[in-house]
């Protein structure tokens, strides 16, 4: 059996659920998938750097409260965080990128994954600012490279958006696409329709843990701007960047208009959106939109969230699971690193057979 | 570039769509996907059988009424359907079945997969008959003649529901499956909810091309109950057979019920659904539920369908989207032919790079 080596950077929330998944169901997921996974270094800003290239063991990292945790005193421990260091230098095959995401360059987590996809390396991440501020560049240098950038998780976290699109979606076209993909938002517009005001349906929602300290990503629409970006260009094939999408939140809206709306059988929603024009052009935006009941997305309710595909053969085809949650999206880069399994060692065990396909003349 | 030989089994809506497909944009999906489609014989109860294996132009087959076709007075054409020996004898590739479910015995479409796969030939089908009925000793047969058996369309048309399990929760376990998937019956159920008597309901929903001249496979279930067969038997890796299936249809419910719940927030659906006991055994069942206004599924409006995932890893996932339809079952049809060139002869030009992957003592 195959073995993958991983570099973890960052050890947040993400990146420690796919440590405990690998401490915890690693044998059973070897059984399943073929592969085992081994741990072989850790970054984190707070913490430190670990390395081990004999495999790190993950049970008392995982023991220790992670505000406690320090690599300074462990054997291969530095209390530096030296990411550039360890993502060009140790042998792992896989960089796993979980740190946070700076919507406005995209950095660091940007530099991580250039170093890593220069060195060789698979990357997969979950971080929206790389890919919403750079994925094109960085999917050719992984092309240049022979390795794999995957983001499965930088969509609805574990939920199956981008690779639903790319592998379920054969011969057909897709001509637009638009979502729920913030739950904060959703939450609080659910609270609105119930006559909450606002700042309490926020508050709200940050004591329920979906928001964060800081909501104005979220309410402004901010966060799913960058969502819209990433739609854009991987599922419909662009090259927009943030400016390009027009961006307005949910912070005009009032107890008052969801009560209303709901009257009259609609629900408002933060949509973003990205669509195919007429001239082949596509343009994506995010603004709260009154759907009708029989909406595919109306439907979706509290910190749910859903992306629709619209097609030309299947009409309309929708998504709908976790939008965030620790573990939800660290099954995101588990499912990344099945994918790079499948497209770079899989082949033969997917095979039973091979028959001779007949060459037909190139219409 | 490859080419896939088709026979055609059965020429009413659905590879009659199929057919158009590959007449209005061979080329195009050629370009796409790699391989070209030819369709090399056709049988049909009422039209009979044709077959060309220099490929069967198809354009004045399309242009004639369905009514009217009659293959007898065509080169290579007869009044007879010769479905054996089209199946066995004639040199195609993939053995594409659209005739109509019997749910007893499956039967004939039952035979003409089993004929199929003997022959050495690929099938795709969109009847649930023989999946339901007999789809693990299929599968047997396929794998023991070195072919693929895919039946995509067999739950919910062309909307990915099984490719959905099978290829998107790698590492994670599917505890439960629950879905709405005959839309004649959801359309009844939102017209009970409007008020209206269910005779009314149904000659409305036949009205609008949902509901077949016999409504009783809709109303009291049937057609859900072998979906919920497919799905505990491929999704959950059951052995179920109908017979195992407790089954209680819409036909029990009146406008009131449905007023009812509908002002206590629930939503009346015909749910079919399997689940993974606690021992390990599956159990499946169709019956009418009142769900919550926030269950992923009461949101699912008119003759939508949609199938819920429950996983350990991801909570609920669900996929929403047509359960019905000639276009959108044919390309059911096309995504199984995308799967079967996947699988036999798509590797080499999806791998840029193979690199050695690291050997690991089995743990």
């Amino acid at each position: 059996m195959g073995r993958y080596d991983l570099a973890l950077i960052g050890f947040g929330g993400v990146n420690r659920a796919l440590a405990e998944l690998i401490s915890q169901r690693g044998e059973r997921l070897a059984d399943e998938l073929g592969f085992a996974l081994r741990v072989v270094a850790i970054t984190d800003l707070r913490a430190g750097s670990l390395v081990d290239t004999d495999g790190i063991d993950l049970a008392p990292l995982l023991a220790a409260e992670p505000g406690e945790l320090s690599f300074a005193d462990l054997p291969g421990g530095s209390a530096e965080t030296r990411n550039e260091n360890v993502i060009r230098e140790v042998a792992a095959d896989i960089v796993v990128e979980a740190t946070f995401t700076n919507p406005g360059d995209g950095e660091p987590a940007l530099s991580h994954v250039r170093w890593a996809l220069e060195a060789g390396k698979h990357v997969c991440t979950t971080n929206k600012g790389p890919v919403a501020v750079a994925g094109r560049e960085l999917k050719e240098l992984a092309e240049r490279h022979g390795v794999s950038f995957e983001f499965e998780g930088s969509v609805l976290s574990g939920t199956p958006v981008l690779r639903t699109a790319r592998r379920m979606f054969g011969g057909l076209e897709i001509t637009g696409v638009q979502g729920i993909m913030n739950g904060t938002s959703n939450y609080v517009l659910g609270r609105l329709e119930e006559g909450v005001e606002l700042p309490e349906a926020i508050a709200q929602a940050q004591e329920l843990g979906y928001a964060e300290a800081d909501p104005t990503a979220d309410i402004e629409g901010h966060d799913v701007q960058l969502k819209a970006v990433i739609l854009a260009n991987e599922v419909l094939g662009a090259d927009l960047r943030r400016e390009d999408v027009v961006c307005e939140g949910i912070s005009q809206i009032t107890p008052r208009d969801a009560q209303d709306a709901l009257g009259k059988g609609l629900r408002w929603k933060l949509v973003g959106s990205a669509t195919r024009q007429a001239d082949g052009t596509v343009t994506a935006r995010v603004a709260p939109v009154a759907l009708p009941a029989h909406h595919p997305l109306a439907g979706i309710s509290g910190p749910g969230n859903a992306v629709s595909f619209h097609t030309d053969l299947l009409g309309t085809v929708t998504v709908s699971g976790p939008g965030a949650g620790r573990t939800e999206t660290a099954y995101a880069l588990l499912s990344d690193i099945i994918a790079i399994h499948q497209r770079h060692h899989a082949h033969d065990d997917t095979t039973p057979v091979r028959r001779a396909l007949k060459e037909a003349p190139r219409g």
